[in-house]
């Protein structure tokens, strides 16, 4: 496998550029090659059997771009699709779940942990089991958050409806006196001061999407994996982005998350790999 | 044809069950078809290529039913692909928005029509020209009210969070002295008494479920393709539900719409037709 391969990251749409945006920001010298499945998202509300087919057909696109590690970026194809995808595929694959997980269970100290997401996140329970692997004492409780993304996407990122939503969503989560919060969902972390405040001080929240881009660059090292920074490349080659449906639309939010980085957005049918 | 063979009914999800019952309602011996595509759902974020590719797929699963003709619930589909299907297709295709439009033609009386809707439909400007054919003179107010869906999926039915978010979007409707109000999405029916409300007593709101059962009455009737009522068939054979995605799920809400009426929802892969 080539060192200087790229890195191929997908979500069901834009959330997982929070990710991206971590994996630049860490491993400045890697390439990406980015998917988002805008024709068929949201996956929250799918069954694990179509999250699955999905996210195959996703891993075979990155395959064919010759990808050396693979970064599930959405929470629910990470906890639907992770084991079947590392059954059948050869290259290192991390999913936004585990790196979460890990930093969740090094963060509390009273051994209660909250996680929201949408419906199929918490629904799979995945959260839970991975944390509980990690350290059987703990405690975990979930709560999904289903308008959460609908009011950011609707940009309403400081705003009374957003606070009361939070307010009633987060409350059940306060009175189980948790120390730590993973934010699960790509989307969470654009309203982390509204999350924050809501659950006061007290509570250490967790961005998954950081704590991927620090496992992945651990794991590309420790597999001498990571590039060797030698590649002249320009940035229309060194990230690339491509997407299911609406690349206008995905290339002007991807430009309001990371600015300069997107030069391009390329529509494919991934319906056909 | 057969008069006696089954219309067809499509929408991206659930919500066009609102409009399955106004057609059982309304034409009560007709039996139905009905294919929700909640592997694909929402349609009101996707581009008019993906809607008609999607929409063809499901035209070709219904025709393997042996529809006598086509009912398009869902307004974003109703507003990409109608044309694309009529062309193609030789059984008569109904679609919600034409019917809802003649129906806010014959109510308005100051010419000033609202429309309410997904994105998608409101982007795509279907009622607005739909509107003008009919009456050049009617001046048309779109506007898109992305959270209406998931608020009413959320079951926040009569809820302060959901008044506060409809006097948002609505307050630029009421400063245009509109009196009438398309509600062209076919979730919006259930947040009626919201809409009403806000809107005040002087504007009629328009269901275009309603309307479209009152179309495809008449329309069988002119061609003599209505149903006999001589047919002696159980509710399972007279009403068939399909899905992409989320067999039970789509069956607990639709029996919540339609109680007694669906027995069983079968699920089927789209993507192979």
């Amino acid at each position: 496998m080539d060192k200087n391969a790229p890195i191929g990251i997908f979500d069901s749409g834009v959330g997982g550029l929070t990710v991206a945006r971590e994996v630049m920001r860490q491993l400045p010298d890697e390439r990406i090659v980015y998917f988002g499945d805008t024709a068929r998202l949201p996956y929250g509300t799918k069954s694990q059997d179509t999250v699955i087919r999905f996210s195959e057909q996703i891993m075979r696109f990155l395959r064919s771009k010759g990808v050396k590690a693979i970064v599930i970026a959405c929470n629910t194809a990470s906890s639907y699709a992770l084991d079947a995808l590392r059954r059948s595929e050869d290259i290192p694959i991390i999913g936004v779940i585990n790196a979460g997980a890990r930093a969740a269970v090094s963060a509390t100290k009273n051994g209660r942990i909250g996680v929201i997401g949408t419906d199929g996140t918490i629904n799979s329970k995945a959260y839970s089991s991975v944390l509980k692997s990690m350290n059987p004492a703990v405690e975990v409780f979930g709560k999904a958050c289903p308008l959460f993304v609908p009011l950011v996407e609707e940009g309403l990122l400081h705003d009374t409806v957003t606070d009361e939503i939070a307010s009633r969503y987060l409350s059940v989560l306060k009175e189980k006196y948790i120390d730590t919060l993973v934010m699960g969902c790509t989307h969470y972390p654009l309203i982390r001061s509204t999350i924050a405040r809501t659950m006061g001080d007290e509570v250490t929240l967790v961005n998954p999407a950081y704590e991927t881009a620090v496992q992945l660059r651990t794991l590309l090292r420790s597999m001498e994996m990571d590039c060797d920074g030698d590649q002249e490349v320009r940035v229309e080659e060194k990230y690339q982005f491509y997407v299911s449906d609406m690349a206008e639309k995905f290339s002007s939010f991807a430009g309001f998350i990371l600015p300069g980085k997107v030069k391009d957005t390329m529509l494919i049918d991934i319906e056909k790999y």
